[in-house]
């Protein structure tokens, strides 16, 4: 029977798994975490709308069912492409046929010392650290007496106006003029300011510009302060400095988020080095249209580690349903090759674009039909469960939004970390 | 108005704040973590049950609504019991009364190396930590080959025989015979040895014999193996050592679960030389029958951190009913005081005591009436979701309750804490 290994339990690696559950291969899924993370909603947990637990699946409970699969936790640390075989820091699998799907991370532009100051959200640690900082700031602002020292625990900079900054601001923007109302004595929660800095010239790059404009009046009715053309130069532990239009500025701060760049797993370099993969300089690699690295028909490459861009000669963007499509395209792809069969090229049908902002409202880009607001909202929600239903906790997760919503409770909102 | 100060948000400390609610005070509580821990079900929190947000409350949720409360973030390091004066590590308050609750810590009978190789159950940190090492011993078992070696990540050993270890040995055994059951490929999670060590000649010294032989036989009827009469002599990256009648034994085990010893609080070694508290072994403040310190009655001490003997001259039992019920006799007591009364001393009546095993099983004792099994199981839940009414999260937690009743789940099973 073909090995055949996925590396990564994301969006693309899960849903080839679960797309290749009646194949008469001998599937193994690897991954360094023991479950699936639903990311789009990573934000909620960042702000203690959601706990972990709500938000994640373990792997082995998604494909239990699956015979011709087991799970493997490890984590990859080499690939040996000449003799087809994955490298684990603690020992090695053969395949016949290689998928990675290991994502991408954080990355600070040159900046590493940036990423103590300014957490990024991409893991459920991520996310509770961004929740501890948040609740903490506010903490501290209680306790502070001079009043300038006060005004920086009580500004958050959010760096990047992608969806993540945009969801991240609008959330913040929620905790402070609604959640936290009565919880404090000494200050106004609603006097935080929440700055969400962005480079270019519009919030939300892949939306067309008028949906750019509503999310900004969306903010601002949040009392979120969007900021663009503004190019973050500095970071440190009382401040951000940036330059823009007028010159140089600088906000003190005590709270910075990062929301920015993303750069590619470190597989993608070392399938640069072992198999003369092509990369982007995000660190992408540069599959074919049939999402393989060139010369090697036996290793897919997709999701966010991924550039495809043969159907519009720009990539795909690295969003959840992208990774799931390349991922269903490849499970097929491997059966039709069972059957000595080849698939046309993989193409992406795009769906529509969806960015949330705050307790309801949200825009959304279905190309020609273009909406925000509430209605925008509901839209967003219905996808969310959607794609939620898949996974065992559906029910709990549709409960606690419910029940968040009706009562504006943020329950998960604890600072935790310490080992006290 | 007087200053009132509590230090800690346990159940004694909260439920005296929560019956201060309409006192004429300046009241204070100060705990250095920003949430109430509900720390009966922790125990679920470490067998992949609940998430820590069911189970937390912030500080600041609870007390919202009580004008004459603020919350305060702190450590307090030390007493100056002469100025009436709290000292924290970034600060100090002063009081006209102070309430010390901040109850008791693990101990590991002078080997404190112990504390890394078998973590006890008191906060969120610990239950996250439990909850990675059982899942991590289930993966790391499935990936080996050496049978001995695979046996030892697949033995448990609880240590200490009362309703904690119970409680964790009855989850475990549900989760290795129940929950993981089709999870692996290479090992039968039912093969898993979960062993239960007590010192003494029976499990829940606490609880008559005849609840204890019940107790025993729900937890064989797991799969978990009580031993009585056991001391553990050492722990190891290995295994564990233990004094039993037939002479010393070794046990190999990758996991070991402290539930044995406790600790009160280093505040108590604190008010003994600030302010002459007497000290039992424990650690534990002996106040008088009115909850305060000897010679000090503007220092009430309550909860785990007090030893209350004067009614039976047995100290009350470190639970959370008691904890509760001196947390509002301090609240009258002081609130009498404030219109020159005095209350007669504190009685703590004994509604019973309970503990789970697994499931549905459980024992009650009610003096007269003792129960055991599923209907034992039914008060248990029902007493804790009572308990829970106080809070914002009952229904959430009721919800995550019946859903994994009925469906078996134990979806919080995430292995995390790492940076990745």
């Amino acid at each position: 029977m073909q090995r055949v290994i996925i590396v990564g339990g994301g969006f693309g690696g899960l849903y080839a798994a679960k797309s290749l559950r009646k194949a008469p291969i001998d599937l193994t899924v690897v991954d360094r975490r023991n479950f699936h993370l639903f990311q789009p909603l990573l934000y909620q947990v960042a702000t203690g709308g959601l706990s972990p637990g709500e938000i994640a699946s373990p792997l082995r409970v998604v494909l239990k069912r699956q015979k011709n699969t087991r799970v493997w936790l490890g984590e990859v640390v080499d690939i040996d492409a000449a003799n087809r075989r994955v490298i684990l820091a603690d020992g090695q699998l053969d395949y016949d046929i290689l998928v990675l799907a290991t994502g991408a991370t954080h990355h600070y532009f040159g900046n590493p010392q940036w990423a103590a100051l300014a957490p990024g959200l991409k893991t459920v640690e991520d996310a509770t650290e961004i929740r501890s900082r948040i609740l903490a700031a506010f903490e501290q602002a209680e306790r502070e007496t001079d009043p300038q020292k006060r005004r920086a625990w009580l500004t958050f900079v959010i760096v990047g106006g992608g969806p993540t900054g945009v969801e991240l601001a609008g959330a913040l923007g929620e905790i402070a003029n609604d959640t936290l109302r009565h919880d404090f004595r000494s200050i106004n929660p609603a006097e935080a300011q929440i700055l969400l800095l962005e480079g270019s010239d519009r919030l939300l790059q892949a939306f067309p510009p008028d949906l750019s404009r509503a999310a900004e009046k969306e903010l601002i009715g949040l009392c979120v302060r969007p900021r663009t053309h503004a190019q973050v130069t500095g970071i440190d532990p009382e401040g951000v400095t940036m330059r823009t239009a007028a010159g140089q500025e600088r906000i003190p701060t005590r709270t910075v988020l990062w929301a920015a760049g993303v750069q590619a797993s470190p597989l993608g370099k070392i399938l640069e080095e072992r198999a003369g993969a092509p990369l982007d300089r995000a660190g992408r690699v540069i599959v074919g249209p049939d999402l393989t690295v060139p010369g090697h028909p036996e290793i897919f490459v997709i999701g966010d580690l991924a550039n495809v861009s043969h159907q519009t000669g720009k990539p795909l963007p690295g969003v959840a349903p992208v990774a799931m499509a390349e991922g269903r395209y490849v499970a097929r792809s491997i059966q039709a090759r069972l059957q000595s069969r080849s698939l046309p090229p993989f193409h992406y049908f795009n769906k529509g674009n969806l960015a949330t902002i705050g307790r309801n409202e949200a825009v959304a880009d279905f190309g020609k039909v273009r909406l925000s607001g509430f209605l925008a909202w509901l839209v967003w929600l219905f996808v969310h469960l959607m794609y939620l239903v898949e996974f065992d906790n559906r029910l709990l997760v549709l409960t606690e939004w419910v029940y968040n919503y009706i009562t504006r409770n943020r329950g998960a909102r604890l600072i935790t970390g310490q080992r006290a």
